[in-house]
């Protein structure tokens, strides 16, 4: 009989949030990989049509890590009919030494959205031009309020320009963003406006054609793109990121299957001019050198977050006694 | 707050257990797979040769049923030295309506135990010939005596033969068969002798270099291979494939990577000739026509075995009143 720590989303709540702490945690994930020594196998993905569902299961070992995460990312998009979120999911963190279950994080989704959010804090510190004044987002979900929290963490701007499709949730999205962060926040009607007054834009949508216009580019700009994470998807037209400066992503694999790199690839996007943001960090490969550049990081998500994320949070959550002990 | 079933292996033990329901419920599976609606991904894998050990991830969505299941087996091969098992591993069942967790099975691989060898007494019940008086067994591990309590449900045989490469562990494999199952049992030093001497033989090892011959089969012989289930595992000879009337599979396309197939297919074994267990139970394709013929079936373990068990063990936890419940 051993111990098992569950933990559950009111739980995780309690002590995991938005800040430097958890950016330098996903920081290390993103080195770490770059090391060539993490072992991350491709995405298990499951689509479902018979219920508009589809699953996802990522992990990855990371040495020195005392565990391993499996994470399973359901996706029901007919949920909400029915009151329900779309985007649900649990971690399970094993021991990297036994593979026995260490902890069940029972998170319906926050640890991923947390993880996400950091990542694209990372993205902005080593990538965005040192000053910036404006940040901008497409989409108005979670992520593009979680998004935008965590660049401020590391870009502190004063205003955001929110654009979505849906008028009435980006005006929403820009009040929620300007009392938590204590910013101007405006909601534009013109994405192009939103992209060529900021310095940094974040792009948050699941859109499946482009969303953010080559024409829109100007010097000073860093572009982190974090919505496309399937087969089919993409945010960036294929033409900004042939005439951007810097190129990077997380993983060149995963961007190539189920990022901003299925297009750009098409198009044309040599192969040799993709550093990972690992790579950037441990300054093995060169990011932004001049501020006037414009960098496009594309972030698809990786297991090597997950494995960082649900380790530390373990370990947070033994320091803090919370969550409940199986016997199994 | 929704309600997840949590269900350890020591709940699992007191209600799931080898008998003929199971056996139905994992030959519905068979059938299902077969009727090409379910939806069943590769399995994910993740090989760590830092720490001698690897993790598979397994599932499958079967249409009709009211979850799907997701399996992650670790196996650790240097547990033993501290006194813990190699092979763990636990099954988290979803919603197949919304993506939710509905139950985790902290098992620690005892359902994928039981499914397995449940899966070994479908392919006899279609495969072996009608009267089986002696079955043997290569391998003297947990499936060694699962696998021969699984075949005696669907065929009674009065004697068993055991072989393993350490002589102490068949003797004692034979022990335990004998008692458990009420037969004569015996220890050979020779597997050539086990294969002639029975009409079914199931191996169960972990082996990467043949232990069936070709030389030893005859007439009236079904042969189940259940050990090979990652790539570069082989126990059946080749020519003992191309040399038999028939080979059936669960899966081709797990047979192909990382089971039997993988040597056949190297030895001129053509594509066109395999049939899955569950086309021969739908009668779809032809499974043994003749006692006197020669019947090979590969069993590589599917995840709708796992979605099969998992469903089944979560109605049957619920009837019983088995089980944690935990708020999430």
């Amino acid at each position: 009989m051993r111990d098992i720590f569950v933990l559950t989303e009111a739980d995780l709540r309690k002590f995991i949030s938005l800040n430097l702490d958890i950016v330098d945690v996903v920081e290390r994930a993103f080195l770490a990989l770059a090391s060539g020594k993490v072992v991350m196998p491709p995405i298990l993905s499951m689509d479902l049509p018979d219920v508009h569902g589809e699953v996802d299961v990522k992990t990855a070992y990371i040495p020195g890590f005392d565990g391993f995460a499996i994470k399973v990312s359901p996706g029901f998009f007919d949920n909400p009919k029915i009151g329900l979120p779309s985007l649900n999911g649990l971690m399970i963190l094993f021991s990297a030494k036994t593979g026995l279950v260490d902890a069940l994080m029972l998170d319906n989704g926050y640890l991923t959205d947390i993880r996400t959010a950091a990542a694209g804090a990372v993205a902005a510190k080593h990538l965005a031009p040192s000053r910036v004044d404006t940040a901008g987002v497409l989409g108005t979900g979670v992520q593009a309020r979680l998004q935008i929290a965590a660049a401020h963490l590391v870009r502190p701007f004063s205003k955001v320009l929110v654009w979505g499709r849906n008028a009435e949730n980006a005006a929403s999205c820009a009040r929620d963003i300007a009392a938590s962060l204590s910013v101007e926040a405006v909601a534009l009607a013109d994405p192009a406006e939103v992209v060529r007054k900021s310095q940094l834009v974040v792009t948050t949508t699941p859109a499946r054609e482009p969303v953010l216009k080559a024409d829109w580019l100007h010097p000073g700009l860093h572009i982190t793109a974090m919505g496309a994470d399937q087969a089919g998807k993409n945010e960036i037209d294929p033409a900004a990121i042939l005439a951007a400066d810097l190129f990077a992503c997380d993983r060149i694999s995963q961007s190539e299957t189920v990022g901003e790199l299925q297009t750009a690839r098409k198009a044309g996007f040599p192969a040799d001019r993709v550093p990972e943001l690992g790579e950037i960090i441990g300054e093995s490969k060169t990011g932004r050198s001049k501020d006037d550049q414009v960098t496009i990081c594309d972030l698809t998500g990786t297991g090597a977050q997950d494995t960082a994320i649900a380790t530390y949070a373990l370990m947070a959550a033994k320091k803090a006694d919370i969550g409940t002990i199986i016997k199994a």
